[in-house]
């Protein structure tokens, strides 16, 4: 059961460290908060990106990091968490919820996947449904209800990756050094479908509401030619 | 030896706890990235954020946290650590330099500032010049050399609260409670100086190449009616 992929750069965890770590964004309402939650996930040694439901994001902020980063879209949360277990990974809500963890207490297991909702409300009841446990971000003053999404984003994915031991990245001066951009890309992580793949998605929505993976053609539409930085993922 | 601040809010650590955090930022390029730098500021318990150089930013993303936060401006570095260290605050420049320890190692001795630097440059030499040592933060991927610096910011921050101790902000459902803006501040955190103490300043610097504090007398300008979240600071 393989959901298409974007095409993958350089691994920067599995071949490392035992586990990966992997953030999935759903619906977030601003686009560019994409591109930066990009740019912190390569930092952080994020293996994937799962966009479920909205797959349009604007890379504005991620500095080129949306080449070195592996993308998937899912359509549903089902789906997603489907995609999560079969892989093996805990699925963790980043989310001021009841019996929530401090993440500087890094109450990690093993391979994690981070759940962002949207900025302004959070995660909804849904979202919360598939998530094995919480994390929050302890906050002490008392002049904002929450953090910027990216950010807190940033700060879980830190976390993980200093409880992981995740081997740290050559510097050479102040930088950390960036690996050659992929050559052999399929367009660059640009995903899209084929007419008959979403004919097909939407029978498969139709006649069955289980839980099982949509399959998503890995096609790559030659008469598209646009601002790939833009539109990584396109309907 | 008194600086102008701006109507400080109420106060989140200097009573509760031993030490304190403040934020310095030098001549940050895009004005919004302190909009989102004082909400992780207030999120963080910090006590003060110092603008060095260029006054004027914009508060996009603050989210209406700058009513909480103190403001401070300081025409130059000089004037800067010499404010910090009448203070006893140890400053800590945050960028990947030789030397630079981990910023999840907590290597923190009492109250400090944490100076940031441009967002494409990272902190200059001169810059560097005033901090008495430096954190960083680990990365271990390979497809950015560095950090938004909000998100480098927020994580530091969220580092010297955990090791400070400072008293966990209480919650009510999934947010943290917001404290009521202050009623009587002076517009605002809106700090505008007079045409008399400008003068004044212009004299002190051709007098003296000192690295005395400059005085900035605290001056209201009632006929000025702009948009305060805009435009906080104004000359």
């Amino acid at each position: 059961m393989a959901a298409v992929v974007a095409a993958a750069a350089e691994e920067t965890t599995s071949e490392d460290t035992a586990v990966e770590s992997i953030v999935v964004v759903h619906n977030i309402a601003k686009r560019h908060n994409v591109g930066t939650m990009a740019r912190s996930a390569t930092a952080f040694g994020v293996s994937e990106m799962v966009l479920v439901g909205r797959r349009d994001f604007n890379a504005f902020g991620s500095h080129g990091s949306t080449s070195h980063l592996r993308f998937r879209h899912l359509h549903s949360l089902p789906l997603a968490r489907a995609h999560l277990k079969e892989r093996g990974f805990d699925i963790c809500g980043v989310e001021i919820a009841d019996g929530a963890l401090p993440v500087d207490r890094h109450p990690f297991r093993k391979s994690t996947a981070f759940l962002l909702g949207n900025e302004g409300t959070g995660l909804s009841p849904k979202e919360c449904e598939i998530c094995d446990f919480f994390v929050y971000i302890p906050q002490y003053g008392c002049g904002t209800a929450s953090l910027n999404v990216t950010v807190a984003a940033s700060i879980v994915l830190h976390h993980f990756g200093v409880w992981a031991g995740f081997p740290e990245r050559n510097r050479v001066g102040s930088k950390f050094t960036v690996a050659e951009k992929p050559v052999k890309q399929v367009r660059r992580n640009y995903c899209v479908e084929s007419i008959e793949s979403v004919i097909e998605e939407r029978k498969s929505r139709k006649e069955s509401a289980s839980h099982d993976m949509f399959e998503e053609p890995q096609v790559v539409d030659d008469s598209r030619d646009g601002n790939l930085l833009e539109t990584l993922f396109d309907c």
